[in-house]
């Protein structure tokens, strides 16, 4: 805790807590603090918090902010994406998939500055320490890392308030009380927890929602989409060829609308307890589905079903961390080999908080209406062949049925 | 093909197809033909299967008709849904689950009535086929497998129609031209395929959906529900105690008004190839997402993870028709050992499609606000743990990137 | 560290490290000091243990010695060998699954004497660390725990032996200098590790095996013997019928002689680090390959295999301390269910380091010399089957060369 | 079966077997016959092959004689080296990785002289067919394949020596009674079944093994070698930088000399039974356990616990004959991704069946004596972290022990 340091890089949002975190770091480290700034699509202004850095005594050349915004998305949520993640069954892991390029990019930052930490603002309870932390580690394994909710001793809001005064920070009026809840964005999603959240049989409230409209305003009527995948990636909505993070956006707008994406979800932290969160995914919900959708056709059953299989352990990585693990690194490998051919088009119905797919085409499709047809197949497909496939199939449930006796 | 055959057991529906099969076992094997026909809630009425049976010459005590649905409910469909399977990531198994239930009772009524073979009416180029072998050879390894469509010559529907009115068996109007698709039903499902689903770009048609209402013709306001689980088995609807049977029915009608539980998928078929499907699974959608939830809060982190792993090749098994074999059992055993304390009441909201588990409460509950606040935990964590478990797990990241310095 | 304790209860060997602990520990908390010593086949007398005890002043009530060798091997050594688990492919966890019980039976004792604490003496280095106190904290929630190897200041074995003799503790003469390895033993194996095997290059000196003759010193001509199975569970040596701990032991007599069982591994340790370390397990050895010998003809093909991808699983789960888990428990539910016909027996060449099987039967074999056989079959198998299997196996693969073209 | 066949590409080993099926095809299709003989290390001579071949009229342009060894060693047995594959947790699938570049090179051919089909003596009950097979398809969905062992009516020796004469081709006086059992033979391997080993309790018989000296026939004096491995292939045998090939031909001469690589084995086909087979991989033995024994030390625990799940897998298609699939490259692409770094040095020592690891160095080393050591580490692990990383592990068992009470 006492450990030297001579120059930090923090993950600095302009906020109260992160300014908070940046004067304490300097006055119990005695060290001088780099700010770097992330757009990863939270939408927010980020030049309020160069502003705010500045007004802070942090040197200019020590601020950094910068546009992850397309790096994100295809780095990052795309590669996920390919794998079809999602953990304990429904989490789309906007907020997993954010943490290794923040790490990564406050790494880059302090090699560049010669900075010998790094600091960020998540608490002591959460997953995002881990993440984190075993970004930094794995980028930089001498790197010092300095978590200050777990170290110092203001434990409470109104301490953290006290000491915001006490230094000279603003305190922005809503600041003041406790945050119903407390929440994080990207351009994947924004979630939600804490607070009026804790109690699992209590409805999420309609007003913690702010990334989508709730399904039952959204249109009468729905919007039919396409979007079009290039080896396992989304390269165009309804035929206008997009960037990934414009893609992404675009899908934003169209989920927020039709109310798509929302998510009441109790799941398994890796710090070991449960926790009750509130996850909107509106353009990685749609995305998601229609990832799923152009595999249908595409994907070979042997690579689909493998895929599946490894999606799970996939997930759990992410979630847990470890992006920058060999694991990860090596389902990745398998993953997008499988993606070399996952070309085509696949339409989308969008209406009240489903997104359907309801229909898909490729120049690769491996479905075959002439093999599968009831109609006469012209010699496409024997029959007969069924009898020993199923023969041999069952020849060893059949020597088993005959020793043990149903 | 021409093996001897003395007397066979036939899964009989008392539709055009199976009472031509019927006939043509009769002809073909020169044997006699005992009737199966099973009530899995399918929706049609039994007694005019009796009756054809009847007019057919079957002897009436060759006319078996059991209504099999609490057994279904209970010993299938609920243990797979503990499983919580999804074969390909969406389709909930309704067809699948149903075919090894009937193989056990066919051959069953073999014993009863000293048969030496089974039959079925289901295609060369479907995984039916499959599904009903591998049961049959399981239970009873030498019993002899007779599959018309694999071995006759009626190979178009005109032919087929032309035997049955050289046979006298009644030809329905509405049989005569080709039907636009082909349909299976039970309590849990219904699916169709073929003729005009079988282009993958087309929408299905709003005809072809007879279970479920559209979402855009449901109810404009929500409906909440509550289930109650034992054990991971629901166990009442809205604090009424039910039977599986009626619990699943009950939840099928609150889905039908809803339009819960619709699916457009191409999936691929254990023969080989992929096919289209639409799958109505209105209560099964409700109660999978309730199920989900109620794990949540009860399961431990190690037990879902595992569970999420195992289920992915439970489904494969399920689906691909090895019900009765020793590693569909092995998974059961361990995913029912998960069970014991899956205990506790689900609220979801139906709306237009949508069945979301909004809350989750359990004498057996997991999750531990105490632990969990973002508010002072007296003690119950300690913040400083979570830096020697990053500090180790992040030991051997920090090894490798020493070596291979990214 | 300083958390208050009133009576604790030590794993205690009765050598130097232990009895140091025992009085660190009352002087550390002023606490009283519960001892226990398990004779799990480490090949020691246990009233040395209890005498010294009574020397250091422990009340004779609380001076616990239970012999846990049927235990042991009973409910730990042999469920682990149903599952054939090796960690990283070869270690057959011999240290791992002994901590567990010890882990289990401290607790059983602390309620029985109203100890608030347990304390054992494993280093902080290691994984038995993991291993005792998961196993402490899965069964007793609210216990303390105290590991005087990560709290005290004893961190040379110079300060080690200071501290003995400011204390009164009789240190043996041949405790004074640094051993050369650290060595841990039950019935199942003996490990060492440390000093002279830190450098992975250099191989084991022959002096510190101690269960096993070198296999050069072997006799040269080999043994052959059999081993009885009934589910899973070995039950005769040669056909006479033995307890757990005593067949395990005759294996042991036979493996020492034969110098089999002889292990030098670099493993990766749960705590982040690889280390290097040599394994004895002799007797485990011979059974282990005996398993696998009755499963090949009494396992069907799709339990075999799902046991095979589970006994990774498994294996690193004993390895990393979480015997007493819902996921360790769900995976022994289904290897447990595999056995039930796990039965007859094996005959096996013991000669200079190889236990080879070179023969099973049972009369539970799945193993059909009728259907295998090169002569004529009789019709047990028709080879036209596999024409079938094969075509409808490669439907997917043409489907997918069609499209690909390779 | 009378499918027009026009010119087949015949896997042709010049013995009576393929000289009968050459015959054969001639009669029954009509069709010009091409010949295509491999050497992939049997260790017989091919140009009787080629003799024989002309002598039966074959043209010399349609004659292909191949020396594929180091294709295959390369390219088959390394790649599935380094996955560590074993079936069935024993075989190291000598005969299943040859059988994939047969069917290639024969594709290959087929294309170059314009044949519609392949054809390969083996059996309708072996694995072998279906490698095959699956192979071609793969490659070519739209060959020809012809098995005859599955179609013509010799179905005994002494039929086939009837035809054999009645046609002209010369009966080799051994071949005139019956083998006592069949074999399989290639660089990785030599494999034996059936007749003699049809019994499992029945030891081998040691006439059998023909690859190995028996272990007690082998030198009374270990020796000791090293194995270099760059990006986990073996480069070097003594230091001496040896082709692949060549380094395994070393090797089968060390294993032979040692006795090293016998295995007696119950495997389950993949077309439903159980066989008995004997198997000798006298260098594969060494080389795999090599590989073992430099990934210790240069794979990370992620990436070397994934691989150990996944090698299940990869074995099993493997032997099931899916090479040419998207899964098995899939998990290929995998494995591979964690081998950049396998590089160093393994010293083993050899000694009457026995190839144990007794050394291994690496300049990508991931062991560190400095964190392992017993000895004071100077900071580089600090043993208060293991206390947080246990609480954090524990904590989920903790609430899950309170929940459920033990």
């Amino acid at each position: 805790m006492t450990q030297p340091v001579n120059r930090v890089v923090l993950a600095y949002s302009g906020g109260l807590d992160t300014s908070v975190i940046l004067k304490w770091l300097r006055e119990t480290y005695q060290c001088e603090v780099v700010t770097f700034t992330a757009d990863l699509g939270q939408g927010e202004e980020l030049e309020p918090a160069r502003a705010k850095a500045e007004l802070m005594g942090v040197k200019p050349e020590h601020i950094f902010i910068d546009d992850l915004r397309e790096e994100f998305v295809r780095d990052y949520v795309f590669p996920m994406m390919r794998a079809n993640a999602t953990y304990e069954g429904l989490y789309l892991l906007g907020t997993s998939i954010a943490r290794p390029l923040i790490a990564k990019r406050q790494i880059e930052i302090a090699r560049q500055v010669g900075a010998d930490a790094v600091s960020h603002g998540a608490t002591g309870k959460g997953n995002d320490q881990v993440r984190f932390e075993l970004g930094y580690y794995a980028l930089q394994p001498d790197i010092k890392v300095i978590a200050p909710w777990r170290e110092w001793d203001l434990t409470s809001r109104t301490r953290l308030i006290e000491y915001a005064e006490a230094h000279q920070i603003p305190v922005p009026k809503d600041k003041r009380g406790e945050s119903p809840f407390s929440t994080d964005a990207n351009l994947l999603h924004t979630s939600s927890e804490g607070k009026v959240l804790e109690d699992p049989w209590q409805e999420v409230p309609d007003y913690v929602y702010s990334r989508t409209v709730n399904p039952e305003d959204a249109p009468d009527r729905p919007d039919y989409i396409t979007i079009d995948f290039e080896r396992g990636d989304g390269v165009a909505l309804n035929g206008e060829a997009l960037s990934p993070a414009v893609l992404l956006a675009r899908l934003n707008d169209l989920g927020r609308a039709h109310g798509i994406g929302r998510l009441d979800l109790v799941e398994n932290r890796f710090v070991g307890m449960k926790s009750r969160g509130m996850y909107e995914t509106p353009g990685g919900t749609i995305y998601h589905a229609a990832h799923r959708g152009i595999e249908q056709i595409t994907l070979d059953r042997g690579a689909a079903h493998l895929k599946d299989e490894l999606a799970v352990r996939y997930a759990e990585l992410v979630y847990n961390g470890f992006w920058f693990s060999p694991e990860r690194e090596m389902l990745q490998a398998a993953i997008d080999h499988s993606q070399a051919r996952v070309n085509g088009t696949v339409r989308l119905k969008l209406y009240k908080g489903l997104a359907s797919v309801v229909g898909r085409k490729s120049p690769d499709t491996l479905y075959s209406e002439k093999v599968v047809t009831f109609e006469d197949d012209a010699g496409a497909y024997d029959q007969r062949d069924a009898a020993g496939f199923i023969k041999l199939n069952a020849l060893r449930l059949r020597l088993l049925g005959r020793r043990d006796g149903r």
